[in-house]
């Protein structure tokens, strides 16, 4: 268990500039709402649909270690392997996800509608 | 009066992916953040605390025009001159700003509490 480092701002004492400077990117939530589905390997997150490239993934599980979001706990010693799994912190953006599923099925129809148990699912 | 245009999601028809694609990044939420607050002009932003570099101001509003989320506005002709206005489709991202601020308050203290009009805002 590591401690929770504090989130300090980059940019200005705004919640939204500093919840952003930690996940303001194309792929930090989308790993996130696959943590949330339970995936929790390496592998697994490169299996995803929208197909993030390996370094991107490497450098966003690493930023949201560093922020105290996401904790690796070692599954295999040799070669050394890693679950990444989310901190309290890093599942309390469910519900920034939920309203993003919200914007996104009320403004690009098409677009996956999750099941109820995300929706309503609590952090 | 513009069309909305169709938002297409670019890597997956995942409905978080889907939004990425437009706001997920750095700057763009920020900038709905301060129109939300009233702010309407090119020179505006820039005096936000958070010091956005013209260059990307510009390539910000152009992708959330193009995506509808903002409409520019002619104020002034010689030399053009123009007003950045959230349409219906931006502004719906607030319910999205208010959970951000939640969690950034949450998790750092210290960030600004918005004042309860912005967190009971309706779009």
């Amino acid at each position: 268990m590591t401690l929770c480092p504090d989130l300090v701002s980059e940019r200005s004492p705004c919640p939204i500039a500093t919840t952003l400077d930690v996940v303001g990117d194309k792929w930090s939530l989308v790993i996130v709402r696959d943590m949330i589905n339970g995936k929790k390997r390496f592998g697994e997150f490169l299996t995803s649909p929208e197909g993030i490239p390996t370094n991107i993934l490497t450098n966003r599980l690493k930023r949201m270690e560093d922020a105290g979001l996401v904790e690796k706990s070692a599954y295999q010693d040799r070669p050394p392997r890693f679950d990444y799994l989310l901190t309290p912190r890093g599942r309390a953006l469910l519900p920034v996800l939920q309203e993003i599923c919200r914007w996104g099925n009320g403004q690009a129809p098409g677009t996956w509608v999750p099941p109820d148990h995300f929706m309503t699912a609590q952090p």
